[in-house]
Parts: C-alpha cells; sequence; structure tokens
C-alpha cells in the first residue's frame, strides 16, 4: 500500500450558509465550492466540506487516483460515485464505522483544477 | 480575525491499536503518538487522531498561539486543558454542535517539536 494523500474531512450542517459564514467568521475559512446542501472550504490549509447529513455521511476522505479507485471500488463491490464538482469516489468503513472516502480528481473534470 | 491554520481531524475507536493497523495497512499513515486510549497518525499530511469516545469528542482541530487560545478561553468562559504530549486546547462548537478544538502547541513543551 503507498503513501495517499488526505484530502478533505467532512461534518454535517443543516444550514450550509450558516455554517459557511461561521467558519469564514470565526477562522478565516475560503469558499471552495457552495450550494444549498454542500460547501467545500479551505480551513487553514485543508479542505473541510458541510455536508447536508441525509446526502452523505461525516467522513474523512483521501485522493486517489483514477486506476487506484477502479481498484478500490472492484474490491470492495461498491459503485463509484459521480459528484456535482466533477469529483468521484466511493465510501469504505474503519473497523469502528467511520467513513472514510477514497476520492479522484480526473484530470480536467473537476471544478477545482488549482486546489 | 486572522486565517489560521488546520491541525488535525479527530475520530473515535474503541480499540486504538486495531484502528492504527487498520489506518497503516489502507493507508500508509505514520505513528506521532500512541498509547492504549490515543493516537495521533500522519495520514497523507494531515494528522489524524484517533480517541477513545469518553475521553475525546470527535471534532477539528485550528491551531492558535498562545495568545490566541487564552484570549479565546477567555471569551469563551472554559478552563483550558493540558493534554499528555503537552498541547493545550479548548473547545468550541459550530452551529450544528460539531466540536471544534482550538490547539496550542507551547514551544519546547509538546512530544513533537518537528510536526
Amino acid at each position: 500500500m503507498c503513501i495517499m494523500q488526505f484530502d478533505h474531512v467532512a461534518i454535517p450542517s443543516n444550514d450550509i450558509a450558516k455554517s459557511v459564514e461561521w467558519y469564514q467568521s470565526h477562522f478565516g475559512a475560503e469558499v471552495l465550492f457552495q450550494d444549498k446542501t454542500w460547501a467545500f472550504l479551505n480551513l487553514g490549509g485543508t479542505k473541510l466540506a458541510l455536508v447536508t447529513p441525509t446526502q452523505h455521511p461525516p467522513h474523512v476522505a483521501v485522493k486517489v487516483s483514477e486506476d487506484e479507485l477502479t481498484l478500490a471500488a472492484t474490491r470492495a463491490d461498491v459503485r463509484i460515485d459521480l459528484h456535482r464538482d466533477g469529483t468521484r469516489g466511493i465510501y469504505v468503513q474503519d473497523p469502528f464505522g467511520n467513513a472514510v472516502e477514497l476520492i479522484c480528481y480526473p484530470p480536467g473534470k473537476t471544478s477545482y483544477e488549482s486546489v
């Protein structure tokens, strides 16, 4: 197993705009992507996702290549999700049920090529 | 409010050694600190804490200076905790109850000066 790159942490919010304002005003967070049910922030050098609990579980995410994602999905026998921002991913669970996302940024196909 | 630095994300585990082994074998995580009730890992460039649910809540943490921590603790009217690794911190809550730790690494007093 190679060493992978941490990508983001996602925490729940029932009012994305309210949470975004809180993380901006308290910690100087920068908005990378935002809509009514989801946001992606730069919180002091790491990406923080705000997720609607009915859409995504709280999770940590590691960045993988397209090949690594395909291999992991095959091994886990799960379907790869295509997200609104162009990223693709699957969820696995650690031994105590914490969700870990394997996320892939297909070159040229996401909203934030420079992130 | 200045822009602060993201420090770590903490997720729950009821068997620290088992979780450490899982994050090592799946993602090449590196152990920075570990005992029976807590661990601190380098997960792909970001610190991941494994916490016993009875000791710490799941949380994200931002790094602050000693002065910033003292000011925040005074404003929140809470006591600053001294941790086993020499760090000091307080918890605040975002609008939806997610715990956010403000953590300080007093120079020369922590287990990982180079982290």
